[in-house]
């Protein structure tokens, strides 16, 4: 099995930090393809850092699908791209903020998120809503540090992550932890040990949810909404994106 | 791994259908250990015979943790004793409406369950509401079939669940099928092949789930309310369910 | 009119105390029958715990129906069992936490919930979901003392359990105070008197509300989803449960 | 136990109606005053019908005071007024269509209301939001007819009622009708008589609902925005109403 | 065109604040007439104070229909009688708080009501519930001032309005403030300049509301529960509004 | 005023149509720039071609704010890019689902939207339940045509949204219709002269909303999730985008 997990920011750093902690939790057998686009954001931080990174998302999906793809992870918590993504494949496409965020939900009753920056709280917030989570997500927590200190020990980004967690733990009521950020996909046993609740990487869950998927011999819905994208033309830049009728026919 | 199959009724054929159908999806390495209650109904089909089902399902848990079990699945799709079980455990614990819901949503922007009995639909009703899947589950239909029907090829039932799930397709705008009972494990191909959707079996749904949330080595929150039940007599004939100070500390 | 209020635990001083409440409210002509099973647990404090009651209540609720009462009280903060139960007869049948909440619904517009263990707040909060009570339930507070300290005047429950109402007062806004206990039910004068509140205990205000149920000649609907259960076989030691079609002409 | 039943509309055959229903099912020792106001429409099929029989409503909670009555029935399905009247007395105050869907949601999982005039509708669908009910809502039906044709033998306006209703039980899967207008009072019976529902109106569930926390000692809780209303002037014709501190004290 | 913008309470100096903020927003050709109803309470401050003002404001909607106006703004936060108010005339009707919450919504994913009187809160609420503003609404805060005191300079209620609005930006997550009265609206530039923060009154909201609608050649629907009143007799001191045939006709 | 209105697909000829609704409701002294990107989909009829449509948007907007715009209109009923256009200016930036969603629920309780593709009637759902409209907006419809058959006369695709127009009226009870893709911003008029009912259109009620927002001298948010992106570089073809410091202090 072959599941390509798509960083959508820019930084090699973070890409091989989030290919590893795909690797680590991969079945015998599924060789896991951990890739960025070669343009866009260095880190996603805001709705307009998000809508730049789609693109890339998107190529990288199209290329997957030319590499015989079995399955895809977009590695950003805020699932940029996730629907258009699902257009282009009728293999699975997960998101790290909705795998961790199901994945809690089976494991506690409520949950806190503890994301890096405050101006992505209502990212995750909407994220929660859109995805049915709103009764399970106690709260969004963040600690106030830029994406990039996460590849920095000595930001003191861990510390106040660990910080916010145990907020979430003793403030919020919180079974268990949903990490905010690609990059954060590190930090699961070393903020576990501290706060001694189960703590959910995004990349992680989601790699398994998409072999999951597999096994099952399930995929995305053809049927409906999440369809191949109609067969018209793209202008311009984007003109190599237009849809072919043969898509949907591969 | 281990992972136990508990088929809440007590109709052995349904169980080996239900471990049938859980076997073919486990990954290598994967025990299935397929059983279901002594005593109980032998069929579900209300809230009582759920509500009656319940104790022979905790007796199955806590079996399961003297016998190192890694994980559970309750393969009925009230998910009957789902909390209280969780409680039991520190390994995970899947219902299979949960788990069929759950994975629906990552394929579909809209799915239909199909279930047997006409006065089912309330039940699945609400644990859609109670799993934050009512934006996704456009409608739960019915084939108005008695679950024990599905044992008995000659009973029509299979057309009748094909023409309900027809009707999802082409009246709900469902874009994916979840079958609403255990009993259904077996029809997932053909009715996926009837009908051009995915569909969902809960018990195979949710045996993939059990096996990612280990590999994640993740399991049931210890922290708040799926803490191990505190310590205490039970009397009369439920006494030997007494929880003992001991088992947190198993 | 004869009314069975059942306790679901099996704390004889605490049926007692279940029944005085009962009676107290109780119209002339209501005959109080307070029980409680013979097996199960001592008190009530987790999903665990819950879930075992549940059989003995139905068993309560069939005998019940032998003993040709007119009406039903679960008297447990959980309402364990409720929607089985209410199947077993066309009387009516309510919950204290469903009757606590409607009352306190009616009398405020916001109200909070103040129970005793921390980790059964989310069954109280799941509750007011169900109820459609969510707008009004301000807040579930526990005072995170152990249920049967209420038996022991020693144990300075009361005055922690003072503590959160003043809380909920002041804090939450609230308007009212739903006591998340059955055995708290002598309390009610008590907390009011100190904190100036209605204060609204479910014991009393289900055998109000079964009354009126009853003089309104209403009772379960047999439509549907809560009409008597299948005949069918159980087996075991649970084949005694098993319904008969002659329980739905009786 | 005093309790005033207001017909929030003028038309006295109307206030007959509804007060023989109400003593139809009052308890031995309540005194029903079914009144209505001097002044207002006739009936109430609007946004506007309504806002105008506010004043009316009022006028009969502040005499009630003084007339030391215990309890306060508002017998409009549009529950005109309620918020208001809660604010100028202790004593409980029930909307019938507040009475009538808490009453249905104990007795079925869910339940369709069937009303007069399609315009209605929209009505009791806010209602059923406000008062928590939507889950428990299937469905808010109209007969389409005149109110005032209720008081009419020969408009047909029974069979049209009746009609609807059985549409509710049958396409809507409601296991309990609501009906929609306090001039329904007197059909219950015989509705339920042709469908086999539960039938629940307002009128008489609201006098029980009365009673019942007249007799749990409760009433409108005077902490917070149902307090009474802030002594200042009112000027023009309604300086009457001008409320002063000292009824707060009263 | 020509916008009635009507002071619900009977303060004149209110009225001419609000006229004064409706004018100095309003555009080039467009007519301010702002007025306040004979009778009825000083202030608004409670659901009896708000019902009571409710005819008041449908005598000068009716009037207004006279007086060939284009369209009404009803200027008080609780939008007192907005529903019958719409179905008076085929013109725009919009409420303060109404307008406030929807373009609040347009400039920030979250805000914060400030309001006057803490006992006002839960009526916010209510609207924000109604409007569909929950999600954006954070919550809505209370300076515990009376209304009437923003009338005078010397009551410190601007110094407090302040302290809140600054709450609300630090504490609540607020993107922007909706001022929670209409006599707040001469505060609007003041309170942005302490906290820099967007700060909306609803009665220069609702006046370019009235403006955008009358300018797109819509208004109220006709169509449906807003449609004019049912011809019908109102009796008593309110024979006069009694609807007639002709109005929907003219 | 300048207010810059921009048609996210590429088709000239519709952009032209936007651009002439704009300015034939646009006040006197706004100015209307209708624009297109020169790169991306013809049409918009999926997840895919709207998240591609959104670089181009984002480019708008950026050299909007160099050409001293004072407002923004994204002009495709799914309001691609939204969110992160809003954190490129203090501008008002308005979706014209979102206008038009928000006038309707000013004008009718309940409205109806009726679109293009059946494919995308998940889009506007999402958009409804995001904005808060979802207990306005009865039902979203499509009338299954491409969307750039309305820019031919002889598709008949006029004919099959007025049909499926006066469905929502008569099956949905509508008291609105929100027209549900930019390029038919022409078939207004000619829509409720059919039909009878209120037809909002979203780039006509944007254009208001945009003069309105102006006029009150308010604008996004800057505070918080709506900031300006945080400066940091984008690689690549994407570099152009990179967020500055300077922005914000612009």
């Amino acid at each position: 099995m072959k599941i390509k997990v798509i960083n959508p920011n820019t930084t090699v750093s973070m890409t091989q930090k989030i290919g590893a902690a795909a690797r680590a939790v991969a079945s015998p057998g599924t060789d896991i393809l951990a890739v960025n686009p070669q343009s866009g954001p260095v880190s996603i931080e805001s709705h307009f850092d998000e809508a730049v990174s789609v693109v890339g998302v998107l190529d990288e999906i199209r290329r997957g699908e030319r590499e015989n793809m079995d399955g895809y992870v977009i590695a950003c918590f805020g699932d940029p791209g996730l629907m258009a993504a699902r257009e282009l494949t009728k293999k699975p496409v997960i998101g790290i903020a909705e795998a961790a965020m199901h994945v809690a939900s089976l494991l506690a009753t409520r949950f806190s998120v503890v994301t890096t920056m405050n101006r992505t709280i209502v990212i995750a917030e909407h994220l929660a809503r859109n995805y049915g989570m709103e009764a399970f997500c106690n709260k969004v927590r963040a600690a106030d540090i830029p994406v990039l200190d996460l590849e920095d020990p000595a930001s003191g980004a861990f510390g106040r992550i660990v910080d916010e967690c145990r907020r979430a733990r003793d403030e919020d009521r919180a079974g268990a932890i949903v990490l905010g950020c690609g990059g954060m996909a590190d930090l699961t046993d070393a903020i576990s040990h501290e706060i001694g609740l189960p703590v959910i990487d995004g990349v992680s869950a989601a790699v398994k949810l998409v072999e999951a998927i597999v096994s099952l011999r399930l995929g995305t819905s053809k049927h409906g909404d999440l369809d191949y994208p109609i067969a018209k033309p793209f202008v311009g830049r984007f003109a190599y994106l237009s849809p072919e009728s043969g898509e949907a026919a591969a």
